[in-house]
């Protein structure tokens, strides 16, 4: 059995392995607080605008996404006794709009691990993330690098 | 003389152009609202043990300083009339640590304009965005495409 996602070090990652976890549920009240703040555009904080936008409705930032990807990384995912946090993402794409009423999990699959060679105490784990709503539909994916301690340095 | 960043439509966009905007003062009440919500990890939430972390201290989740780069592209850069969005990023990176008291600011470089083959109304902007502290260190990059309409279409 592997080891649970919250309890590893670098050396516990296999690559091809899949893992779901989060429910997170979009609220109208949560994409117009984030959009008011960070992304005023009409189609994230004005309802009447958002009808008449190519969108139909009021959408999500795509950067609260990202936001909410995130949380559910920590909450289910990132391992604090080992994680050395991410020097970057690669490749964002929001080929879907996330409406009030969503519900998100996320799918990571680990593409990678590779064990530092200049630093032999950590490797580096390559995910792809995509973030699905109650549809199935994938609404967020995201390539990113997870530095990570190894158990045996 | 080049057309104002809001008011631009494709064909006013000329690669190698460089322009720069925005000034956003980062607060620790951001941080750690910000990161209750979205990215609880010990060195965005809690003083003593961000003091005791790699850090030396309280520092930004790397997706509220990507939320203020948007703020400032919506509040400076983005053009209503016609800008259509984005279908991604490519390549964030976040070289430094963003913490209490700094003040960002937006670099853009316009990397390549392409106009669409399919639908020849609009075009692909390509942009390589830098947040810049008040030190005129890069504490983040990113490489995105905007899709704009043309102005003759």
């Amino acid at each position: 059995m592997s080891v649970p996602p919250k309890e590893r070090f670098f050396e516990d990652f296999q690559p091809g392995e899949v893992l779901e976890f989060g429910d997170y549920l979009i609220t109208e009240d949560e994409i117009i607080d984030f959009a008011k703040r960070y992304d005023p555009q009409p189609f994230h904080v004005d309802h009447q605008a958002a009808e008449q936008s190519i969108y139909g409705g009021l959408i999500a930032s795509g950067w609260m996404t990202a936001a909410i990807v995130m949380r559910m990384l920590v909450d289910h995912f990132i391992a604090p006794a080992s994680s050395m946090g991410s020097p970057g993402v690669d490749e964002i794409r929001w080929p879907k709009p996330v409406r009030p009423g969503d519900r998100l999990k996320l799918r990571i699959t680990v593409v990678e691990t590779r064990r530092s060679q200049s630093k032999p105490d950590r490797g580096i784990v390559q995910l792809q993330q995509e973030a699905i709503n109650q549809d199935g539909e994938t609404v967020m994916s995201i390539r990113g690098m997870g530095l990570y301690k190894c158990r045996e340095g």
